[in-house]
Formats: structure tokens, sequence, C-alpha cells
């Protein structure tokens, strides 16, 4: 007997699956019917040209299956197959009810979408945010460090490490933070975590239970953060911002317990929350018994003057929760970020922590501490606090030539700058297109990672948050002119 | 005038932020109270013994800070501090109410927490469950392939990636799944996760919100899964197994719409599957709308026989989820697991990664779909399949020569079987501390990561988890030939 059986070198599956499937989809079709007799393993091995060996598996596997039986001393037989009218496409009465249980009104697009931009489809000009300088990232320290690490204590590859990150990582990162931040942190309180975002789900999940909490958070604000504890089911408490700020004392109408702030360098308009605002929120936080979630993530490009000390190091009573990243200084492509917590939360957070994602991958983590450890960081800080301040000042000089009488807002420190368009220019979405077309990429609030809450935005209609890390100076004073070229054809 | 500062080489801090902390210390506990003069930077400077810009640099900061101003032509003053009072330690009268807010009721320890050990303390001769062999690490593959990839892409460490994961890496692993699970997956079904866990917290915050949603789990189970569902709010409906696996007319009591199993090697029990079970379990999630969560971790160790299709590789209508690890195969320090998703899930699932953790890292990704695209993966497989056979027999001959009568589940495949103990042998507890005293680790079920529900449980008083991936033969033997010693001293 023959049967209707391809199988095909050139396809990728090995032949037995090639066969297995085939066979099998002969019996659910009902090609093959119950009863039927297949031939020999030596016959079909022959008739296709096959080793002997690959049928005798797909018949295994066919029988273990129960598609097909043998019969001793007679030969091999098709079975009948249990209940399997499911498995033939049939109109589905069914298929809607599978999508009831979707927690739709929980999931946000959000910034993270907006995070990635498919390489291919980028412009030439890229002004996205929050991208460093590709040619920053310190690749032969990562091969030394990788090469080092792989040789010596490859056996942690294979194991499932501490929850919490690498014990040599949460020291380097204390260390860090006690020089540069003023944070007395014990390495116990620093948890590693996949960058901001990844440490915001866990305090989301610590904080956030699905009941009508609220938090509060700057107006305008980091959508990630927005987004996510919506998501959590959390409402959202949105303050204003001035020339020193977030409002502290908009804080007054606040029921909820949790403030996520960018101190800084506000996202996105670059404030840096004053001093004295810094004490009244602590002072807030201690009188409401709520916590403070900062946000440090710009705080390693500070160019004017030195940084405030952060709202963690000012903290005394174990208030505040200190968010950090690697992905601005080293790059977001490594994943790695951190949190400091209160002694108090340690225990739940490492739980949470457990649940979420059982730990960082081990290798970045070794390497990023050796990074630390041996004084790199601080040096490949300094390089590109350099190259970073280069490309802001060429920004600020080739928009103050072209486009005079807006405001480039938040440029003390950061990779980005907010620029509030001078009333000649077209609103931000229009602003958007035209660089578009000529290879420039400009991206407005909430397509750079922002979002501003309430009906009269002050800066949503009328702003561009501009990226400048990952552009040379002479890219930038080129992308400027094109951009100064097209609008001044288009005013014409 | 001198200041009572002293700043210190040996100290790691810069000196700058030494001498920034001590006299803001200063001036926050009185010790300096509000209009006195301080030193000018120059003959602070000679004072310490350090370079005049350092003391510039701290005074800076401090004036930025409002904690000194400088009067021109007159000197530097402290400033009257606004509201320090809360700097001062005193006693908290609000310290209780900042936990009233967390969310204790859905954090659970568990698993995870389990999943970890500190080396440190690790018996000599550990069967800790889930822990491939550390020599098995291909550490050459990834050396080199590092060395390349970083090298030649290193613009894509500094990037945020497809928060779905690396294109070529879902690429690989849908070949991987159709080649090896009978699983006909499109790349863009494929998402990269950390581990199980992660996809886990994905397929969590897609359909629990912490409404009085159900889940029916495995009974036992794998912790991770169960206490991840809870601590989203959902309660468990556990389901008994037999030998041929999870009884699905015990799901004809079930309310919810989402249903976890391990068909492959049941989690602990070790049992699979049938395939009649198979196709029930599917027919049930048809009628009723529901998801089946499919987690294959264990199913490219088989060692008896040729694997059972997967679910996902039978269902035909979209509702089955996928699971797998690299965790097993590769090593859980890499973190790299995956989902394959239902088409309509797609979208959504999506959003929620992104906001979970924004995507996975970029290079161990990288690294993965290379040693898959070359052959490598399952060249390796072969021979850590080999090894792994090895120590499974030299795990079974060994307890049945010196303990005979009991039962070892789940031998077929994995890295894993389930030890029933005979009747003369203590309870698992005690197993565990007899064998801790000799330097052997073995684990009673809720220390390996398994979860037994119920007032009169089967497996949980007298079973074993035991892991055998990470010990070699000889290993193995001195192992249990210890133990035996020690049971037999201890019974005389």
């Amino acid at each position: 007997m023959h049967m209707l059986i391809n199988v095909n070198r050139a396809d990728k599956r090995p032949l037995q699956v090639q066969l297995y499937d085939s066979i099998r989809e002969l019996i659910i079709s009902g090609a093959l019917k119950a009863g039927k007799q297949l031939p020999s393993s030596r016959s079909l091995s022959e008739q296709l040209g096959i080793a002997r060996n690959t049928v005798t598996l797909a018949y295994e596997r066919l029988s273990v299956e129960d598609y097909i039986a043998a019969r001793p001393k007679t030969g091999i037989f098709v079975n009948e197959i249990p209940d399997t009218t499911f498995l033939v496409e049939r109109p589905d009465e069914v298929s809607q009810a599978r999508c009831v249980h979707l927690k739709k009104k929980h999931v946000s697009s959000g910034r993270a979408l907006e995070a990635w931009s498919d390489r291919r489809t980028r412009p030439q000009f890229d002004f996205a945010v929050g991208r460093p300088h590709a040619k920053s990232f310190p690749a032969s320290f990562w091969q030394r460090s990788a090469a080092h690490f792989l040789a010596h204590s490859r056996g942690l590859q294979t194991e499932y490490g501490d929850p919490r990150g690498l014990d040599t990582l949460r020291k380097a990162v204390a260390d860090h933070l006690g020089a540069a931040r003023g944070i007395d942190a014990d390495p116990d309180q620093v948890m590693i975590t996949s960058g901001v975002q990844g440490a915001l789900n866990v305090l989301a999940r610590l904080f956030l239970d699905g009941s009508d909490q609220s938090v509060a958070v700057e107006n305008p604000c980091y959508q990630g953060a927005a987004f996510l504890f919506r998501s959590y089911g959390a409402h959202l408490y949105p303050i204003e911002l001035d020339d020193r700020g977030l409002i502290v004392s908009q804080l007054g109408g606040f029921s909820g317990n949790l403030v996520y702030v960018t101190p800084s360098h506000q996202f996105p308009t670059g404030c840096t929350l004053s001093h004295d605002r810094r004490l009244q929120l602590l002072d807030w936080a201690y009188q409401t018994g709520s916590y403070v979630i900062e946000d440090d993530y710009d705080s390693d490009f500070r160019y004017d003057g030195p940084p405030l000390t952060a709202l963690a190091g000012l903290d005394r009573r174990e208030h505040v929760i200190y968010l950090g990243t690697f992905s601005k200084s080293i790059g977001a492509g490594i994943r790695v970020g951190y949190a400091v917590l209160p002694p108090h939360l340690l225990d739940q957070a490492r739980s949470v922590k457990t649940l979420l994602d059982i730990g960082a991958p081990w290798l970045e983590q070794a390497i990023v501490a050796d990074f630390l450890n041996k004084g790199a960081f601080l040096q490949h800080l300094r390089g590109i606090r350099r190259m970073y301040m280069g490309a802001r000042d060429a920004l600020i000089e080739s928009i103050e030539q072209f486009f005079p009488g807006g405001a480039l807002l938040g440029r003390e420190c950061g990779m980005h700058v907010m620029w509030t368009l001078p009333p000649y220019l077209p609103a931000a979405d229009e602003m958007q297109n035209l660089a578009l077309n000529c290879g420039v990429g400009l991206y407005p609030l909430q397509r750079a990672g922002a979002h501003e809450y309430g009906s009269l935005p002050r800066y949503r209609d009328r702003s561009l948050v501009i990226g400048y890390a990952a552009l040379s100076e002479a890219e930038i004073r080129t992308a400027i002119a094109r951009l100064a070229t097209v609008i001044g054809k288009r005013a014409s």
C-alpha cells in the first residue's frame, strides 16, 4: 500500500516530525479511517527513501498518543480517535466567551510602547528621548569583563541568584549613591530591578491592591509610571508644577499616601524641585504617613553647579523610596536599574520581587558591578558628560539662532530639554510632521513618553521633548538648520 | 575662625561630599547657628589641607540648598533653615500610619524564595530541584558570541529593544518549538520573558483583576504559579492527579476560566498528562471559553520514548498559552523564558509586558538566538541529556539498592524525581534533617518549590523532590550511601 505522504528535506523540521505531522493530519481529517492498516516501517522507509528508524520514531509517537496501535504479528492500525470533533475546525460558538475575562479596563498603552522604535523606520536625525549615544557604550570593558566572568564563575549562569540582585552590585550601588547623591544606604536596602519600570512594578504590587487608591503624580509626568499605576487600578491625582517644581501645597487636597516625583530633572519639563520644596514634601509625607517615590533617572548628568541632595538623602524617617537606573548612563539594553528601600519594607519587597521575576540575569549584573568597582563608571560618566554637554550647547545655540523667542527648559542636567515653541511656529503635532519630512525626529509630549492631564494643558500642544544625547554636535546643527529651511519654505 | 570639621582621605566619599555633609550636619544639629559666618574657601582649604576648589564646590552646593548664603564683600553666612524640625529625630507619632497602606494580604512568600540558596551555606551534596549542572554551561560559546555581538552591534546595548523580545530570538524559538514540540507558531506569537515566572506575571496581569476570580491548578503544584495567582487576588481551585495526570473531570465543578498545568512532567509528581486527558482538557476549554496555561518547563529532557505533542500543538482554537524556559536547558542565571500567545491576545500582552519591564536585556537574548540558530543548542541538549540520564540512573539504582520499597515518580523525563518514602523511613521533614547532618540536601515538597493543598495531603509528609542534574553520578552514589549509613546508625 502507498500513503499520500511527502517529506521534504528542505523543510527545517526533522523528518520524523514531518512524518508524524502528515500521518496525524490524515487521521484527524478522516483520510485515514479507524481500522485502516498502515505500511510497515520498513516498507514506508523504502517508499519515502528515508531511514527506517525515522519511521519507527514517528510511529512510536503516534502510538503513545493513541492515534495508531500495533497488533502483534498483524501490523499497525489506525485507532478510533476519542472525541475528535473539536480537533476539526468548525464554527466556534464559544469563541466570544474566551475574551470576556480579559482585564481590559486595566490595560493601557503607554510610554513603554513609545520607548522602543524600530531602527529601520527611524528618522535620520532622531531626537527621541532617553537614548544615550551608541558610541558611548563601553564595549571593550564589557567584552573583557564578560570573558573574565564566563571563564571564572560560569556556575553562576546555571543558577538562580538572589532575587534582590547580586551582592557585589548592590554594594557597588550603595557606595555610588553615598558619594554621588548623599544617600546613606546599606547594600541590603538596594534591590536590582529591570530598569526603573521594573522597580515601579515592585512598588505598585506592594502598595496598590486594586481598591480605590490614589497616587499623586506630577503634571505633566512620565507615562511609564502614570499608566502603570492606572493599570494596577489606582486613580491619579495630578499636581501642577512651577519654576521650583512640584507645588507641594496642592497635596493638601490629596487623600492618598503615595506620591511619585522626578525631583532632579522633572520629566518632561526638566525643572528641579527646590530645596525648600523638598523639605516641604518630606514634611507632608511625615505628617500623613505617606511614601514618596523619588525617580532620579537623570541625575548622573548635571552640567551647571552641584546637584541638590536627593530626597532620600534628606529623609531621616524611612518615607522615601529612591529609584535609579543605568539605562541613561550605560544603556537601556542592559536593563539594570535599582530601588533603595526603607528597611521596614525589605522583606515584603523581596517576596514581591521573587514572584515577579525571581531576579535579574547574572552576567550583566556582574559586569556592571565590576564597572562601578573599578572606577570605570565614574571615568565613563565624565567622558559622556562632556559629550552630552557639547550636544546640549549645540542644540541650544542652534535653536536660539534659527528659532528665537521660545523657551528651552531643563537645560541644567539630563539628556533632554523641553522646547516651548515660539508663537510664530506651528503646533507641536504639526512640527513633528514637518520635521519628519526632512528626516528629523521631534516629539510632542505624548509621543515622548510624557503625559499631561487636564482639559487646559500648558505644554501638550506647544512643546517638544528633545533628547539630544544620541546625536553628535554636527548632526544636531545640521538637523536644526534643515528644519529651519523647511519651516522657512513653508512660511514663504 | 576654626570649624570642627574633619575630612578623611581613607573615606571613599569624595572630599567635597565629606565637607558638604559635615557642614550640613553642623547646621542641622544647631552647632552652627543662623547668621554665623563661615571661613572663606581659601582659609578653610588651608586649614584642612585640601584644594580650594573642593571647598568652593561644597559651599556652592550648600548655597544652592539654602543652608548658607554669600553676602557680597562680607563673607559666607549660615541661613535661617525653614522648618527643620522634622530633620531631627523625634518620636514619630505617625510611624504606624505608614504601614497601613501596605498590601499585606496579597503578598505571599513562596517557591521564588526557595529558588535561590546561598552557595556558602549549601550542603556538600545538594539535591535541590531545578538546577542544571554547573559544568554544563556552554561558557566558551557564550564568550565567543558575547565578544562578537559587543564588537558589532554595541549600539543595541544603549537602546530599548522590542518589549516582546529580540526578533531573531523569537524566530529561533518558534522554529525550535515547531520541530521539538509540534507547535506551529508564528514568531509574532512568541514573547521573551524573565523565565516562566516573568511570563506568568504577564498572564496574571492580563487575566486577573483582583475581583473574585478562580484559577484551577494541579494538586500538588508549582508554588511560583500558585502563590503568584494568589498574590493577584485569585482563588485557587486545586485539581487532583492520578497516573494519567490531571483528573480533568474535576473541572466540572470549577467556575473559573483559567487553568494552569505542567503536562509534560507534572511538578512535582513527575506524571505525564495522557493524550486522551489532553483532548479532554482542550474540549473543556472550548466548551467553557477558558484558557489553558501550559507550562512545559522540563520538556527538553525526555529519556524514554518520544514526548507527547504539547497541548499548544493540539489546540486549533487559540485556547492554549504555552510557556517554556531556558532556565533548565541552559541556566536560570540567564533569565530567558518565553510565552507563545494566541494571536488575539498579542496586542494586550505587549502593552502589559511593556509596563512590566519594557523588555529583556539585549545581550543574553542575542546570544541565546545565536546558540539556537547555529544548531549548538540541539547539540548541547544531546550532551546534557546523556549526562542527566546517567545521573538519573545512578540515583534510581542507589535509592533502590539502599532503600527498597518506595516509589520514584516522574523518571521518564526532566531533572528531578519524586521519591515517595518506604514505610520504614521517617517522615520527609525528619529525612531532610538527617540528610543535612551528613552534608546531603534533600527537600520535602514545600522546601522544593511545590505546594500541596488540602488537609489530607497525599505527598506532603512522606515525599521528597530530588533534583539530580547538578550532581555527578559518583556524587549521587556517595550521597545516597552516606544517607544509608546515617539512617542505619539511627535505626540501630
